[in-house]
Order: structure tokens, then C-alpha cells, then sequence
């Protein structure tokens, strides 16, 4: 972006930006998922973040092929939304000490990362469908759908056992 | 919070933590919901955004009411994540020249808005039910609710037209 100038003239462009500021943070994503791996204790917290990093590479690819199917170089391009969610997420975890308050912390985080990623792929997709790209459309949809059961499956782990085991403390 | 110590050692300190936060990003929400009123030019667009400012000011008398139900105040955190969101938001809309292209980036920031809205009320239900506050949960449930219907609201604005007419702009 230079000072005086509107870099983005089409819906095309639009669509090709909130791409690279997805591909930056999915990226982002691997090295957050590494740190919350190391700071959760739950075991079933720990697998599903194992899961979801393994799920996370292969999005990483999936954009990889819808840059190419733009036409483009898959290209990242900084996202203060994503920054600010990651900072936000550190910035708690730090603030506790009790590791099961901090596992319900860490699941509550990562579902904060899941919203971005609906709403950024919710965007692609219907971005694509206005601009007649079904190809790019549809392999969006696949990785739209693995976050969509990555929130859910977190919502079933905080529920089946951690908020409670976190909520002990408080008696 | 200070340096060496850490703030949140409860379930019940990260609920009031995270009621904070919300707080905090509702009173935010007005703000940004005036400027995107604003910025939009399509009709329904300009009228679903004023639809959710007048939501939203209902949303910041229920967290005063369960703010109540806990038995302190009202109290505003910042929240680097919703920062991030308004500055991601604020960069890419400031980026855009064609007015019909912007309708599109807004109604998408906005659905980035809601689905942090949606993450935050998630858990802050999901913690009220651990610690069985479930006057505070059913409370938060209702504007749990409004937020999932604003970003349906948003997708159906979005493609009934809007986003058709930015992409006429590429032919």
C-alpha cells in the first residue's frame, strides 16, 4: 500500500488480498498451535490441537492451489486482525497460573482463531461464487468445513469436561 | 496486570476477564458501526448496520446486567483482538476507491465483527454453565442469538447483491 494511492480497484482484488492475509495467518496459526500444544495439559485438549495443526498444513496447501488458480504467486500479506487475536490470546494465557483454568483459556483462544478463519473463508467463498470461480469456491468450502468442525469438536472438549474441572477451583 | 503476578487464578476471574473484554468491544462496536454507516452506500446495507448499532446498545445494557448478577461493576478491558479487527477493517476499507467494492469489504469486516462476537459469547455461556450461573448464561444466550442472526443478515445482503455488483466492476 503506497500513501496516496488505492491499491484495491476490483473485486478481484479484494478477493486476492483477504487470500495473502489468510495465507499469512494460517501460517501464523502453525507456530501458535506449537505454543498452545506446550502449554495445554489435558489430553484430549493437546490431540485436538495436534489434529488441527496437521489439518492447518494442508490448508496452508489449499490456498497455495487457489493462488494458482488465480493466476497468482501464493503471497502473505500481514493481518492486524490475526495479530491481534494471537497477541490477545498470549496475553491471557500469561495472566494465569492455574493449568486448568489455563486449558479452558487455551480452548476458549483457539476458538477465538476458528471465528476469524469462518469469517475470512465465508468471505472467499462467496467472493468466488459473485466472480464465477466454482473451481476456487469449492476447494475454499473443504477447508470452510474443517474449521467449522475444529469449533465445534472444541466446543464438545471445554464442554464434556474442562470448564468444569476449571470451575472446581472456584468452590 | 502486573508484572510478576498473575491476574486470573479462577474460572470466575477469567469469566469477569473475559466480560470485560466484551464490554469493552461493544462500546467499540458503536463507534465502528457509525463510521461503516458512513462508508456504505447500498440501502439495506446502511439499514443492517443500523439495525445492529441499535442492537448493540441493547447488547451493552445486558453485559451491565450481568455484570450486576456477579456482584461487581461494569468494567471496560482493552481487547488487543477486537483492535486488531477495527484496524484490519479500518486499513482495507481506507485501501478501496470504487464505492461498490467498499459495500462488499464492509459487509465482510463486519461478518469478521460478529463472528468475534460469536467466539466471545461462546465461551462466556460455556463458563457461566460450568460455574452454574445460569441466570448470567440465558442473558448471554440472547445476544449470542442476535449476533448469529446479524451475520446471516450480512451473508443474505451480501449475496442477494452487493457483492454481484463489485464484481461486475472485473468483467
Amino acid at each position: 500500500m503506497t500513501l496516496f494511492s488505492k491499491d484495491i480497484e476490483t473485486l478481484d482484488d479484494l478477493f486476492v488480498h483477504t487470500l495473502q492475509t489468510s495465507y499469512y495467518a494460517e501460517n501464523q496459526i502453525v507456530d501458535a498451535l506449537d505454543k498452545m500444544i506446550a502449554l495445554a495439559s489435558a489430553p484430549e485438549l493437546k490431540a485436538g490441537f495436534e489434529q488441527h495443526r496437521a489439518e492447518t498444513q494442508n490448508q496452508i496447501a489449499r490456498l497455495e492451489q487457489v493462488f494458482g488458480m488465480t493466476g497468482g504467486e501464493a503471497r502473505q500479506t500481514r493481518c492486524p486482525a490475526f495479530d491481534g487475536i494471537n497477541k490477545a490470546n498470549d496475553a491471557t494465557a500469561s495472566d494465569i497460573a492455574d493449568q486448568q483454568v489455563l486449558d479452558a483459556a487455551l480452548a476458549g483462544g483457539a476458538q477465538l482463531v476458528e471465528h476469524y478463519e469462518i469469517a475470512q473463508y465465508g468471505k472467499l467463498i462467496a467472493w468466488a461464487n459473485a466472480l464465477d470461480r466454482d473451481d476456487c469456491a469449492a476447494m475454499l468450502a473443504e477447508t470452510l468445513a474443517e474449521e467449522k468442525a475444529a469449533d465445534e469438536r472444541l466446543s464438545r472438549i471445554a464442554e464434556a469436561g474442562l470448564n468444569r474441572q476449571a470451575a472446581h477451583l472456584t468452590a
